[in-house]
């Protein structure tokens, strides 16, 4: 059975661009996994009459299940639980043990900041106890509960997940939401999806596009798959949801995209370029380290990002001037006056350096131009030189990169991790 | 006038939370400039029948106007431009001359893949060049038109505008549609508002609801100006809107949350920490390094975002293993094998050595425990120390911050670029 579900996120500042919203597609993440179909994701300002008219609206669209995220501060314009309560036709209680439970939670700030306002904390928590009758309560995570708002009884309806809107609270009270028996009910019967995902590097998209019509001119039957491909940060990404009696087709799809695509078909298995990385430098007990001009540690700052990076990033270091190139990464003077900072012999000596300096096994090296200035016509804007340097040697590429400023400066971090999975894979 | 708005950002990888969306928050904000209030964004996947919903939804809201970005590609889910066509009740036809140009476009791609298959090339191209008749054409990008859809002739509703998924085509392309007879009919009239940011750093979210409730009582009349505030970033933001006669209003506002928050009012112009701090060591032609541990090149890529910090960041080192804090920032091994590497004395020592190492008027360090592993009872999970040296000497901080391990390594950012900001604020 398809139960289908909508998500609304709410607060001004998400609509009005000036915070993006993290919790809309890791929510329609999750619901995925339970197998249920997310139809629109709503994004509303703070006010009520925005919320109602979104949960009429996916009401009216038959969904099962609703859910919001944000609003539900102290403060007065946080009005997302009255506002489904009324919604739901459920009046709103004070619930005083969970009044108290919340002033536990907040009497900590009272010793941070002696000079706060008691009262006005005092009427935040208490604002925050009102909850729906017949509502099941989340225990919070920072000091907002949550609720599970069933449709009044006999009413029909979504029921309505309340959800808070920092992503650290939001994701373990969902867990929490997951087990409640209002939400249970409201998505029982939903369809187990199996979801899978290939990753390509060094393709454009149309050619999957073209890949997909001669899979299905080879017999493979993609009606039983729903395919998305995606161009994400430089690499195409191919996600296929399946009933599980599909899994068939998509073994004979997955392969017919290796075969087809050899040597550019990375991850086979889903995993992440970052995820790959880090499990060949773990497996092979190698660590690394980084010397980065235009990139200015992001590089770093993606091999840091996983848990237990320390097992092998060792460090490195930034040389954004010509005087750093020179005194952190060793790059000779020469090198600089005759090749220019953004070359392949910068791009070596920097690596070379690094590896020496921070005694890492392999290390990688990058140097560009992201702009908008600095750019000529032999070296325009968006050029940009790698360098991996291991005990045997080095591998360097040069790229041209489209966009902007984050766009070069993001993208050549996604070249570099593949030009280290190369060097790594031999 | 209030001229009201919606946004349809289409794409089954954005609804299901691979990809998040850029492009309702900036389309959102320049929405705002225009005058144009901007009601709702949906998220809808890749189904025209989920687009059409959307669309009829807004329509059924009185909107004038709807933005839609996404589904413009040459590959057979990219639907948006027909399903627009259809519910504005606009035939779709081949623009031959446009076709031509698409082609003349694409034309590289064939040199930079020999092996590309020229007739999938070839359709792709004829696809995007279906334009809905009577429909303003936004030249291409990337290799997608946009087009601007006014009503049928007669029929009322909103104009839409349908603009390409990649932000680097959007953006300019959104520029092209203001210019159009076709959008600026639609929002003819709009109100033009004003808005003004309030930044402060080191409060709770409350203080501020208390701050408004205090304004009001002082007799500064609220109700003329749209005050919505966030936590960002361990940031409190106030944003105000209002139509220009309310600006006396909107200056009391600002005074009084000044002179009750002097000191943790960071930003009364709405300038971010990172341009106050550009700004800062632009004016004053400083030069700054970086030795960062758990941060691990985050803070680094935060100074060097900004277009031109090439002029005040030199470069710094990343000292991720403790032998790379003392071959790299010259850390003493006694300063580590007594006080540890999260202490106030390795952080003061990073600071000192990446300022000389890398010849730089002052360095900040951050040495932390970003998690999940590596916490203890006396220096828990969330524990970072920072610091600060110039010519005259130090400043220090230590912070236990909450939430996982991306949450304190970007949090220790900001607390970075705030240690920095009062250490040149002097």
């Amino acid at each position: 059975m398809a139960v289908r579900a909508g998500i609304i996120v709410t607060g001004t500042e998400v609509l009005t661009g000036r915070v993006s919203d993290r919790n809309g597609p890791w929510i329609a993440q999750r619901l995925r996994e339970l197998g249920v179909d997310l139809a629109h994701t709503v994004v509303v300002g703070d006010r009520p009459a925005d919320i109602t008219t979104a949960m009429r609206f996916m009401a009216g669209e038959g969904l099962s299940v609703i859910v919001t995220s944000g609003g539900l501060g102290p403060t007065a314009d946080d009005l997302t639980t009255a506002t489904v309560a009324a919604f739901q036709g459920r009046a709103l209680e004070l619930d005083t043990e969970l009044e108290q439970r919340i002033a536990a939670i907040v009497a900590p700030l009272l010793r941070r900041w002696p000079n706060i306002d008691r009262e006005a904390l005092a009427a935040g928590t208490r604002k925050q106890a009102q909850v729906p009758a017949g509502a099941a309560i989340l225990e919070p995570v920072g000091t907002a509960p949550g609720v599970v708002v069933p449709p009044a009884d006999g009413a029909g309806g979504p029921t309505v997940v309340v959800l808070p809107g920092p992503p650290r609270e939001l994701q373990p009270m969902w867990q929490a939401a997951v087990a409640t028996a209002e939400l249970r009910d409201a998505i029982a019967g939903a369809t187990v999806y199996e979801q899978r995902t290939l990753r390509l590097f060094g393709i454009p998209e149309s050619e999957i596009a073209e890949t997909l019509r001669r899979a299905q001119a080879d017999g493979i039957d993609l009606a039983q798959l729903e395919i998305t491909t995606c161009l994400k940060r430089g690499e195409v990404e191919v996600v296929t949801r399946y009933e599980p009696p599909a899994a068939a087709q998509y073994e004979r799809f997955a392969r017919f995209v290796g075969d087809r695509h050899a040597g550019v078909l990375f991850s086979p298995d889903g995993r992440t370029i970052d995820e790959l990385v880090a499990a060949t430098l773990t497996a092979r007990s190698l660590t690394v380290a980084i010397a980065e001009s235009c990139t200015g540690g992001l590089l770093a700052a993606r091999l840091t990002e996983l848990p237990g990076a320390s097992t092998y990033f060792l460090g490195g270091v930034l040389t954004y001037s010509n005087e750093a190139k020179e005194d952190l990464a060793g790059v000779p003077a020469a090198v600089l006056a005759e090749h220019g900072a953004v070359s392949q012999e910068t791009a070596v000596a920097m690596a070379r350096g690094a590896r020496a300096n921070v005694k890492a096994d392999i290390a990688i090296s990058v140097t560009g131009i992201a702009g908008p200035g600095g750019g000529s016509e032999n070296k325009p804007v968006g050029t940009v030189w790698f360098a991996v340097a291991d005990g045997a040697g080095e591998s360097t590429r040069k790229v041209l990169l489209p966009g902007g400023r984050a766009d070069i400066r993001d993208r050549a971090t996604t070249v570099a991790m593949h030009l280290l999975r190369e060097r790594l894979a031999g």
